[in-house]
């Protein structure tokens, strides 16, 4: 039974749940009443017609937010995302009917570089293989190990120059890179090289970091062409997600040395990894974790309530995502 | 039988030999007549006094080179060491009889300040621990993955501030890092907090990154004490040498959840490396290979080039070790 004072707090619906509600569960609970259909055991739909008639926000999970979920929360004026992009969310739908979307802007933005500046750097100087090889007890067998490659002076191309390509950015150039990058459009206010061709991107680049958001235009962006153009000598690493680039192509490249290495956090099949990528040495792979900080995630939770409670007390949303 | 071009060309003698004259040996020999004690069946000493009575210039391995093997070389006015360290080198005798010595001077400094971030990103980020995690088929079947934790914002004690511990600064500047050092003594022309005391450093700091030289001073410079001052969120990166650390006051502290990982390079008592550090989850261990890139083997082929043919044209030395 629920306390009066709980009774008092402002309402909310939690959908889904996403992944930061279950580790601040308690948190949530102390500074809002939460309605948990995944508790109930009424189907959604009569849970929301019997719970959430009045119900005006909601936080939602990463999982599709579709028109007729919308239309069963007839009181709803906010949505709240954990997650950077919206596009499970239907906006029209929320435009339509004046629902504010409030996402969690650029709180990842700096893990997610960390990520791929890690994962760049294990691939060139072989850490994770050198791991390998020491904890295999090859140091004192073998005695050497093969040379690594440096990163000052390399030309990295950056794929989506959004928040997380710009931090990117700022890292490598403190290795002494070169950055130039490829994005829907030129940024002017940037002195980076800008090339409206991917393929040209490539060719001129030792390195490509894919920072981009997956759309259709970017659906197997980095194909058999783009690989083939980076080269023998090229890296790629892929923090954006894995349906930007043709797998099965990379997979292949990797093999035949079409490329010389790639660090990988995302795949095009989650969670499967395709096995041939296992037996690869060049490549580093980590399982979808470049947004996961201890830190970031207590931001994120601040950054969802601070929604909330604003909503609630009427003044602006924190990180409002507007209508392009 | 050597040509006579061969033998027109400038005479050095090459101890050791190391191994940047092993895989540049070809053009090594192209540009000086090398005198190779190593193919010879006579002991050292021997053979030293059959060839080397007019030699003037020596490359150096990493090995001693002592006083007693300097007299043996009596027209001697160069050693090139392929080190950036010289203590290998008995510099009293040098001095006395007016040899010059070079070095490798910073040729390095970029690469290994490249691994100290690539060990620390690692390890905050578990990159080795989640590589293992991919290619061991667990994604799939765990599906989720222990948060690492942020770079940003992080303290980080920067353990002698030379060349490499200033690339590590510039680096760990750029991901937001606040920088503080322990030195001998302190950069009146930088800003960085200097802690004259290593463990108010330690204590200060959520991550040191070890950059000194290992001096009788520095010698198990990192003990228990220090350690537990960093903390139990603590982390500690060696791209030093291994003995400035006591290797089991570490191991017992990384045991003991003392402190929260480690990524390490260099080992107390190089190969052997300790078979405790394999259980460990928290740590990553590289092949002492921080200033191994193929780029900067070919920048030290041409450092130790430029230092023999300046001295052969009696010109200044590119990289001479001067006097403290």
């Amino acid at each position: 039974m629920e306390s009066t004072a709980a009774e008092q707090l402002p309402e909310i619906i939690v959908l889904g749940p996403p992944a930061i509600f279950r580790s601040y569960d308690k948190k949530f609970s102390s500074r809002f009443r939460v309605l948990r259909p995944w508790e109930s055991p009424l189907p959604l739909a009569q849970f929301l017609a019997a719970e959430a008639h009045n119900t005006q926000a909601a936080l939602c999970s990463g999982e599709s937010v579709p028109a007729d979920l919308l239309r069963q929360l007839p009181a709803l004026w906010l949505v709240v995302t954990p997650s950077a992009g919206v596009n499970h969310i239907d906006l029209l739908e929320c435009r339509r009917r004046g629902i504010a979307v409030a996402n969690a802007a650029t709180t990842f933005s700096a893990d997610v570089a960390d990520l791929a500046v890690g994962l760049l750097l294990d691939v060139l100087r072989k850490i994770s293989a050198g791991n390998r090889f020491v904890r295999n007890g090859l140091l004192s067998k073998k005695g050497t190990y093969p040379l690594g490659f440096k990163l000052g002076g390399k030309k990295v191309g950056i794929v989506g120059l959004g928040s997380i390509g710009l931090e990117v950015a700022k890292r490598l150039e403190a290795f002494g890179c070169t950055i130039s990058y490829h994005s829907r459009n030129k940024k002017p206010s940037l002195t980076y090289v800008y090339h409206p061709d991917i393929c040209k991107l490539a060719l001129e680049s030792d390195i490509l970091i894919l920072c981009c958001a997956l759309t259709d235009q970017t659906h197997h962006m980095i194909n058999r062409e783009v690989l083939l153009a980076l080269g023998k000598e090229g890296v790629i690493v892929n923090i954006a997600r894995g349906p930007v680039i043709d797998e099965k192509a990379l997979v292949y490249c990797l093999q035949q040395g079409e490329i010389a290495g790639a660090g990988l956090d995302v795949f095009e099949d989650e969670p499967r990894v395709p096995n041939e990528l296992f037996e690869l040495n060049n490549v580093v792979l980590t399982p979808h974790c470049a947004f996961f900080t201890e830190e970031s995630l207590r931001d994120l939770y601040e950054l969802i309530c601070g929604n909330l409670e604003a909503f609630f007390s009427n003044k602006h949303l924190l990180s409002l995502v507007s209508e392009e």
